[in-house]
């Protein structure tokens, strides 16, 4: 199992995946540049008029409606329907769900739709599960201990792989649930980490897709990549404008031997 | 009076303020890192659908029309009738008024609803007094000797400490005029310093309020706060780039005793 | 010729040119710091209400459809009319035009209003001239010797400075082709390198407007620039978190003197 999850970096790098983003203003270019880094190829083609057309052929979809425009909404739905007519996998971000009412409504509407995962902090899985109310703006209130029951009940209804970031990464799907520790406090003093993280998570469904990889394992291997550099970034520095610049080397430099020495896995 | 300023930082770090951003897209990045760098935790909530709900909650507001689109544009209407409903403190950052007829316009409206400081460079400050015609772009073309009297008048006429950032910064309330020499001239030359200072500004407001620190002493502690920043990054980058790695860093390396050194305050 | 195009750094930084950039969100941060380092001002004015008035006031103005909104077309339309109004040249950049439908279509309705530069990569510029569908995204699939043609019949058609980014650059007008080898590998693992040489494009024709230097060699002076920079950032880092600030650090210390030393260009 560590060696299905590790090899899928080695298929990321390979296969430089398409990865269609539509998210918001604030992590664009940090998102992009995570892709980069990590191996794939961004594009945050979001508009009405051409969402469906990329997600055609896109290899996978991120959707996080952080800042989320009447136009980008519509292009979200657009390249949703696009996806499942094109069989590409996508990812929901339900960023700061639960604490806003419109973006709550949208995301309650497309989690019906069969997301191939779903990314979030606590707050945001527990308010999207409809067991809670929301965290603090973007910031989760809940642990991610408190969020198993509405992560694993979120994987029954909808088929997805659900992930929930903290000090431990907790990854349910209707087979198997997986705690990851890796990462490091100084990522929370970076803006687009867990954003970019839900980016990574569709770049790494869109490289494995049609491999012997399972969804489960892919979404934990982007998980394991953010969270080994993370650690490696906090190695070389302990403030975080350093920090993010060491954070986008690390992504680059790591192999998945290195990731494995430096997360810890268990399978509940 | 320095104590004052000073004790400020300790209270924004204890509090973490929620800073809801209804900035520019070219700066919401840079922005999101300074707030986190030093303190707060950002959130870029800036829709008509999301933002009075989120004014209402968040520990202070920022409106910075510095790219508005027509939803951006209700939305920062909507989080002012928010933010003024619950009494959260409110900035305007008048970016690039004066030279620009839409938002000169927006600028003059908005300003009559009593933000708690506004914060611009001369120009910008000038114009939105009514008394000149704005600068070149976002670059101000009048000097903050000059803003003097435009600071003045609109404290007297809104009741908001009126900040002029330039080689020397000036903070006006209707009982104190304060200068500050800080700062370094590389920070004009990476882009959001000054939009990021306004961010700033809004996070010392909602972190002090109701507290015995007054308004005018938060302005001016995130203004030390920005301008020390500068000084210290300076000492260890003389090029952009890394300068402003440096100068995220330093905003969360800073501690008062160190700002107390690098700025010097006088009150006219 | 090659102290012509040389000469156009000094112009530049004596003059900094107001640079109005319409581009998309996703490299809005990034190419404002681009412009700044290299000796530029960017002001990122895009609205429909005040595009036009600004292109007048602007040195030049860039139009580059990466993220567009409805009403960001309708700025662009609005600045490509202010900026012949007013005669302020303009750029533009034809991001993943091929492969996108709306973009194609508003790219080949724009491109008849006489640019003073296009620049895009292979795929793109090969796509505008109406020989080929596009590329992968915003990646090229054709080579530039390919693009050779299109660029030509582009040159020849619009009255525009062709410019053809990839391992050699192409520079095309109706008198000369140049080619330039200059760069890094490591410059595509960078978002927005691609679309802030499109911006810097626009502040060397702003900033030699009116002089001896040709539109010709101003855009071979900014591909210079940037590929220079490309390369002595390769010298301090191999990763792209600590490249891109490298990146940044070279565009300001780069004097044409190293930039010459650096950049081989033919004339074919």
């Amino acid at each position: 199992m560590a060696d299905s999850y590790l090899s899928a970096l080695n298929i990321l790098r390979e296969t430089t995946p398409l990865v269609q983003c539509l998210t918001n203003a604030v992590v664009m270019q940090f998102s992009a540049n995570v892709l980069l880094a990590a191996g794939a190829s961004p594009a945050m083609v979001d508009t009405p008029a051409e969402s469906a057309e990329f997600a055609r052929i896109a290899n996978a979809v991120l959707i996080n409606p952080g800042t989320p425009s009447t136009e980008q909404y519509q292009g979200m739905h657009n390249a949703i329907a696009g996806a499942q007519a094109a069989g590409t996998p996508w990812v929901l971000d339900p960023v700061a769900v639960g604490g806003l009412s419109q973006r709550t409504e949208f995301a309650a509407g497309v989690v019906e739709k069969h997301p191939t995962a779903i990314r979030g902090n606590a707050s945001e899985v527990v308010a999207l599960a409809g067991l809670g109310a929301g965290g603090r703006g973007v910031d989760a209130t809940d642990t991610v201990e408190a969020a198993l029951e509405a992560a694993q009940l979120l994987a029954q209804r909808t088929g997805a792989v659900v992930a929930v970031s903290g000090a431990e990464d907790l990854i349910v799907s209707t087979e198997r649930t997986t705690w990851l520790r890796s990462g490091d406090p100084m990522l929370q003093l970076v803006i687009g980490t867990g954003c970019s993280l839900g980016a990574l998570v569709a770049a790494y469904l869109g490289a494995t897709r049609g491999t012997d990889i399972s969804a489960h394992d892919a979404v934990l291997a982007a998980h394991a990549h953010i969270g080994a550099a993370g650690q490696l970034a906090a190695q070389r520095s302990s403030s975080p404008g350093s920090f993010a610049v060491a954070f986008i080397d690390a992504l680059y430099e790591l192999d998945f031997a290195t990731i494995a020495t430096l997360c810890s896995i268990r399978e509940a």
